[in-house]
């Protein structure tokens, strides 16, 4: 097919100055539901392409629309563009000139990969029969997310299938990795407030001690993963918070208990809201006290459709710098790229960009970087994804 | 005895500056250690009376010496004069100036009695063989507490005895409470840091969970209590903070824990600071992690002598104004009295000054009133173990 | 007095027939509520002494009356009989006869102590004013006990007063033990039957497990005596039986668990049954289990009368043979000598009988022995009681 | 392929056959490492046949050679053959005439499909290039199993391949159940004895309680799933067994535990193995107690191999009888054809083999069943691998 060796060659032609949005990007990061300056940024290099654009959509998204010269399937392609709340410790020319922000995450690639895509595709546009629909999210980071909201606005109208892909700084430059089905937990957060009863330390028999129900509950909620969920399933219940400050020398009367939940499966996770409830009140009834649990569904489990993800790990063997095309292990963290997959088909991958030159480190780090040459292959396998299946499916 | 009588009636005369004391002292509060007014107030009382005095006895202390007009022995009765940060939230007109400080444990009475109670004695040196040593100490309420710097510097020397009381504010009027032996607990403080190994929520086996292993510890030291300590000791091990304040996604690197411990027998308090460290390290041992216990001990046990004991429980039935001499239950709160009676003989006391024409709270309690008659009550029983004791022991 | 002069040679003149019935006694035991010869032999005792005799009071007790001269109070005097299911492993010439069957305990002294100075009264009963009940109780050692029945079967009706000893194989020949107030706790047993939910080992999730309930449950229990009991009460509670004995790859359906409780004071026997009764519902909750809490009360604590235990202590300190008269711990163990306090007056007191030309052994050890002049000094010092009151109370 | 044809019409005709000797063997069973007639039974079958067979492999085991016409791969089927101590209580014509054993695994019905088989197989080896391998295995149902031992005596001497299925009496006649990678779990064993120190239920501070450390140590080994095992992967620590017997009121000196471990990684059994030691050690510290830790390593985890998996998926949708050719979920169960597989190439399949025409039990059930067409599918699909993989192998 030759719009393939178009498409890599002009991406080729791009790279510079993808990697001059992404820097761009990189030095102007903003924070989940605050994101003013990139959006606008967004909108106006596809206005400048002459995309239809829309603004504002779902919050703070863009969507834009590319029309090839001839009708066929609609493909989105999706990229989320917020930053983190993280001081960035790199020694990059390009650093973040908001204190206290940082692309740490590496969402910044993602937008100036699909920008620098756009503008490749756009201009081959006479060579293929479909729509493209470039669904830039806001705020990927921060429950509820910009999925959700941009779908009730409207961006997988019409939409056929969708392809993201999110690269990883910990997987080797020229590694795809693909899944099918379940490949991101569901993410949950849950707070547990205990109302027991203050007193004096050297009077217990007058209080109901939360220090102790509340560690009893740090134990007995062990028996969620250890008992109560099918050992073939996968799940993890962690308390991160124990808060009961307090002078040496009396009894907490609260205590407060955050934590999370990953699960990857509908049933597993509903099991292990309802047993917390259960282990919370029973816990608490131990020494007469009141217990509340607050559980907040997270982004559901991202599960990719098997025949979607076939393609793209079949496709991503034949795109240019791409070494190795493996089977991704299950991740633990969340995505909110689950709610598109909720409605049509598509699959998520990994795209590999870890730095060989200097040390690497995981995402959410202050040192995280990639490998810019990672935007450019995800780049092609994105590409090579939208004319594939425009191809197939005529 | 004639002298008896006298002292009452001076004594009764002398109430209404007593409780002008009690109340220009409730004005002016001070923090333990920090005391400066209260000690230039007692020491410039005592001057003017003629006594020799000792200031800065071990700190913030007063020592007053009365000599009888004959030789005898040598009787130090001992009050406290440190106040408490509470606010106030009494309705009382001579409410404390001092934001945030408060006399709320009674210490203001225990002082007036004392200074009224030596006008008196004073004033009948003719009538008695021996000396008086009127111990006005400082800083009650705070580990390491003044006794023990006051006895250092010498505030028992030649002392023969000494006598205390407690003014409490939920015994009923006109009752005195005794017991031989053990009255006042061991107060002992610890605080355990965990160090465990912090991470990613959804990455437990990465970690070393500080909030479990820190829940699986509080739970370990119940079995002290209820395993370790024989029956018929009485022992309280109390965890009253547990920090370890995260976001809901991770896993806490550290927990502190504070608590506190009650005894009233040395073995039973060595052998409880034995099990927390051998729980301490054998709980943090099954994740791999480290724990430090710092077990900081408080006063010790106050244990009474049984003959001076039963000296004052017999001597108070005839006082006038009291009612009822009962044996007091044990009680779980320390008293630095406990240092002197590790010095010389003697025994402390309760004397009742329940408020009854409103509604009483308990020691430490913003509200915390006494009813003033407790003082002259007081003052007639300290009184009368000085007389007595010097008669006795010609 | 001249009479007790005369009981303490009359008593050491029959010194030899008391070891003589202790030891013919010791030779035939006869365990609890199965007691038929030694009854008989009891009772053909008194019988032959002219004495009224009551067989198979309230079961397989005896009681008989000895008549004064003149008219007085009536003194109980209570000697336990039974023995217990123990295979005696003692070198002394005469050893038990019964298969599995020892007087570990030492009823037999308590008995021959009895017998003996019943004969000793009866000769001297033209000396005092009043009536003798000599109280001979079977089954001590197994609840319900003999008591109660013996009581509900009129063994108290017209009695003034009991008093009663126990021969004490670990205090020392020569000393006598009381005290005022609880002397031996209530001992109270348990059974908890936890039903879960049986299944593979491999398949917890489909289970409710039996272990890891009665586990839980071992532990919140502690919480019983380390939290909510009164750090000033007494208290213990202990399992002491756990069973689910099945294979190693099953989850076990049930368990069950069994213990014991004991405790001074009422209100802290019902709290603790209450707590119990809370904690099991609520830990078996946790895994939607079902358990079952039998709590059975045994004796109730013994409580020694004031006036009565005062008079037994004094007069003690002057009967020969007795070195030392000390205030007894309280004992952890339960006496059914309890059910007797609670409708007369009187008092229990302990008699020291240590072995010294050998090893001592606690009391249900199969090497168990006491000194048998401790049999005479319990004699003197219940026949002194005796005397002592009738003169006291004519 | 013509052979395929002919082999399924000669199993067809065979069937009454397998029928016969399925029931036969049946009748027969023989518990793990006691076979004594039924390898007899089958070496006799072969013999007849004229293939070379060798008995007592590695114990009990069976082996025997049939070359095809021309020489070409080695290929191994296996098939167990002992029976399980269970009284059958189904109403079959055919039951066990061995008291107490019974074949409820289905392996009579492994044995017979394979003697078919073999038969027919014998009948085409003019058809074929290669050697067939019968492994005929003593005891797979008991540790240490059968298939260790055959293997260092030889059995895999010259084997490319190996082939092997179970019987499934849960799934769907006609359907085969295949999976790449681990199909079924590692399957250990332990026990754990805890040494404490006994004494009296009211005397806890004397002793070490067996029970409360047995049940801190089921609380603790629940961490090793919930927190040490990364979620990602599967596996299961199951205490089945916790014994201390005992009177209520005493505390137990020692307690046994019992349980297993499931896992299907090495690296995750060995990481098990050492925390559990670690948690013996550490709880039975708290208390100064000693615990020791047997683990006996049961079957490694069955780990199929890619390649010969999709081979036997990919033929077995074309063999007469195959409705359904399904990927199977892992199974907690151990299986020692996992050991084969640790040597040469191959797979390990699932045969469903449910009744219909009652009710069915699951594999142990003393009613279990099977249907026998169940055999017929198996033996083609074995048969059918065969050939196939000497004609790719040629």
């Amino acid at each position: 097919m030759e719009e393939k060796g178009l498409l890599y060659k002009n991406l080729d032609d791009t790279y510079e100055e993808i990697v001059a949005m992404r820097r761009y990007l990189h030095q102007h990061p903003e924070l989940s539901f605050q994101e003013v300056k990139t959006p606008e940024y967004i909108a106006a290099y596809h206005e400048k392409l002459g995309h239809r654009v829309r603004t504002n959509v779902g919050g703070n998204g863009v969507v834009a629309y590319l029309e090839g010269a001839n009708p066929g399937p609609t493909v989105a392609l999706r990229a989320d563009f917020d930053a983190l709340p993280i001081q960035e410790e790199t020694d990059l020319p390009f650093q973040s000139e908001n204190q206290g922000v940082m692309h740490a995450c590496g969402h910044d690639g993602h937008t100036a990969t699909l920008l620098g895509l756009a503008k490749v595709l756009n201009g081959m546009k006479e060579d293929f029969a479909g729509t493209v629909v470039f669904i830039h999210q806001h705020a990927e980071e921060m429950i509820p997310g910009g999925a959700r909201s941009m779908i009730e606005d409207g961006c997988l109208d019409g939409v056929d299938v969708i392809f993201g892909t999110h690269l990883q700084a910990q997987v080797p430059l020229g590694e795809i990795r693909y899944r099918v089905g379940p490949l991101q937990a569901a993410a949950d957060f849950f707070d547990i407030h205990i109302q027991g009863k203050g007193g004096h330390g050297a009077s217990p028999h007058q209080t109901k001690d939360s220090i102790l129900i509340g560690s009893q509950l740090v134990n007995n909620l062990q028996q969620i993963v250890s008992r109560r969920v099918d050992p073939l399933d996968l799940a993890v219940v962690s308390i991160g918070s124990f808060e009961a400050k307090n002078a040496n020398n009396v009894i907490a009367d609260t205590a407060l208990l955050k934590g999370t939940v990953r699960t990857f499966d509908k049933e597993v996770q509903d099991l292990i809201e309802n047993e917390m409830q259960t282990i919370v009140s029973s816990t608490c009834a131990l020494s007469g006290a009141e217990g509340v649990l607050n559980y907040h569904r997270g982004y559901p489990a991202l599960v990719n459709h098997a025949e979607e993800t076939a393609f793209v790990a079949e496709l991503a063997k034949e795109v240019p710098g791409v070494e190795e095309v493996t089977e991704s292990p299950k991740i633990m963290g969340g995505e909110d790229f689950s709610y598109y997959l909720q409605h049509v088909k598509g699959t998520f991958f990994f795209t590999g960009a870890e730095v060989t030159d200097k040390q690497s480190y995981p995402h959410h780090h202050p040192k995280f970087d990639v490998d810019e040459r990672g935007l450019l292959i995800a780049a092609k396998v994105m590409g090579t994804a939208v004319l594939d299946y425009m191809a197939k499916n005529k």
